[in-house]
């Protein structure tokens, strides 16, 4: 007997058919004498909805109060599911983020959870039944008012839980089977992984992977709560993220993120302190920067080129402007189309040349290298967002990642 | 300065462009240098398209996680709402029925609000904002678990909500313009009622008026708050619900009510005992029993009629079936071909003949009597059923109640 906790995602709910579908695996689950608690996001484009009644009425939503409203969306699933369950003869009761003691900073739209007293769902546990909670929100236990977790938030919400309850797992059920080698939308022959390790996964995340945040794969990792990944519509295996791995291979896959632009600030005085001015303003305005890249100096003057979200790229804007001209810079350019293309193992620790194998290849196939990113496990390139598809499946070409097939 | 509760029902609130067209009324109120209160019920059609979703889910809903299901409904519009009066520049903060301390019984669907510890709203008015309540909702503070009040349970927030802090007045925008000296669906020149007592109201309310539940009005009579019933489409008065009334009409209103069936048990020993066996057992059943009749006793044998709502009438047949076995009684008829026209008015208490007139007119219209109820202030006929917007016509006609006209 085991305490497992499902996470099932906004498609997996998405009708009630489909709450139905879950609520048999729920059932199933609970009678093979599992402790189960399922958090829930709201239902398909349930959320998108609650957000375009808003847009309707304000131009301009009060945070607090949309929060509010979106709140309702994994309320409606929750209590839907926990019907559902009923309905299977198996007890099951359902708990907003604030009845569940889901704790969070008071950010409203970008919470983060703080800490969890779930001393409700262990009562309901020990009262032998399901405990469903609405994932995505919670309360901010000092004004008592209610937030939400922002994007991942309802995986955040699970694998915390999970932590918090000490489960012996995480299972996120998804639309898609697993972490795979490569997008298998760009890549049709990308094979599922069968395992990743959690700092993998953590990299995968960064680098455009979009099947788990790096938020949740950082609780599982911190607390040593495997995550299981799976598909909801049906029974096999998903993909494993866990502290070991069998194997460690050199690339364990390849990822891409077309999410983000590039800001040069040209002609930077090369002196102490102008990399801290730009990137301490964008950061007092939210900016998420990923990659950075200073070029050598020439002159006394240098480029610094960055990455930043799409959607901030007009506050990155304004700011890196302002902080140019401060500090007589010659000018900013902003670059929408580009893409950055990973290879992401643990293997790479250990092995030499990863790197140069990687140039080579998209040099190879003529597709020219304009920012470069490492970590011990990662190598990422920027390149042009028309070349990414290219690039994507050059390396995975090159580097085949050593995955089991895929059973389906 | 006053401090004013308003309660917008479904259809003031059941679009994006309603919603800011009660932003405006509610800020408006507030500029105008009172405190205001707003409790809203769900959008439109949407606790009905919640009921839909759990329909699609289960034939059978959990009462509980039912009560989770639609409280998301005026959620959904409170949030809406404050963002819009937020827009207007007016603070304004939406809180839960949970939150804004309305305490009820803890049975779902159907509880009844006990108390209200109305902290966060009071502490909301003194910070100068506008204080949002979902109508409808509660939370039973035993278990901490989250109810519904029923049947006009929005109109029963707002009321309660009035008495509990003392407002001034408690101000229902609904569809129509107000009370009406009888349906205007079916009487096109019936005239909408500037005035009503508590006491009459309770009695319109009873014999069909649908504007206002008998529970909202009885706590506004309780606690001496004035119901102010008005159009949330233009700003034109409309009724006042009140304690004392200028004048005391003999008649205020003709009222009429389809929703019930009547059940007859035939035969019946003329023994004590046996209305109390019947009546218990619909008690028991929760089949609320509206007029009873029982015709003279003739060879120690006696019919008994009663009204119940048709929504009722399948465990009332069982009821009444088994009891009659029980009792030796004949046999059980039920006829849902019936409805009930009321006269109500105050001026009755001290007026003689109205009955015999109202029975008079029916029988020059040909309309038979089928049984006869009174109260110092009503008297109510059931008739057949179709012959009830006749006999609403003849008796409008006949007492010509006296109301202003509207001003529309």
């Amino acid at each position: 007997m085991a305490l497992i906790v499902q996470k099932y995602g906004g498609t997996s709910v998405g009708t009630a058919e489909r709450i139905k579908r879950v609520a048999g695996r729920v059932a199933e689950t609970h009678n093979a004498g599992n402790d189960v608690v399922v958090v829930v996001s709201a239902m398909g484009k349930g959320t998108d909805d609650l957000i375009a009644l808003a847009a309707d009425v304000t131009s301009n939503p009060y945070p607090r109060e949309m929060d509010m409203l979106l709140t309702a969306g994994e309320r409606i699933s929750m209590a839907l599911c926990a019907m559902a369950i009923h309905d299977l003869g198996v007890p099951a009761m359902s708990l907003t983020g604030s009845q569940a003691g889901i704790l969070t900073t008071s950010v409203h739209g970008q919470a983060e959870i703080l800490d969890i007293r779930a001393d409700r769902v262990r009562r309901g546990l020990d009262d032998g039944m399901v405990v469903i909670v609405a994932g995505f929100q919670g309360v901010d236990p000092v004004a008592k008012e209610v937030t939400t977790l922002g994007r991942g938030g309802s995986d955040a919400t699970a694998v915390a839980l999970a932590a918090s309850l000490g489960a012996d797992v995480c299972e996120i059920y998804t639309d898609v089977d697993g972490v795979f080698t490569a997008d298998p939308r760009v890549i049709p022959d990308a094979r599922k992984l069968d395992e990743v390790s959690f700092e993998e996964m953590l990299e995968l995340a960064g680098a455009g992977a979009g099947v788990l945040m790096a938020r949740s794969v950082e609780v599982g990792r911190r607390y040593k709560i495997p995550i299981h990944v799976r598909s909801s519509f049906h029974s096999g295996e998903g993909t494993w993220v866990k502290e070991e791995t069998m194997e460690e291979p050199i690339v364990r896959g390849v990822a891409h993120d077309s999410s983000e632009a590039k800001v040069t600030v040209h002609g930077v005085p090369d002196k102490p302190g102008v990399a801290a001015d730009i990137f301490e303003g964008l950061a007092g305005a939210d900016v998420l920067v990923d990659m950075i890249v200073q070029n050598v100096s020439i002159e006394g003057v240098t480029d610094i080129s960055f990455t930043v979200p799409k959607a901030s790229i007009d506050r990155a804007r304004t700011i890196a402007e302002r902080t140019a001209a401060d500090m007589g810079a010659r000018g900013v350019d902003i670059d929408s189309n580009i893409a950055k293309v990973s290879l992401v193992g643990a293997g790479m620790k250990s092995e030499l040349g990863i790197a140069s194998r990687m140039f080579r290849i998209l040099s190879d196939h003529q597709i020219n290298i304009e920012m470069i990113s490492t970590s011990p496990i990662r190598i990422s390139c920027v390149v042009r967002g028309d070349d990414v598809e290219a690039a994507v499946g050059a390396l995975h070409d090159g580097f085949q990642p050593p995955a089991s097939p895929t059973e389906e």
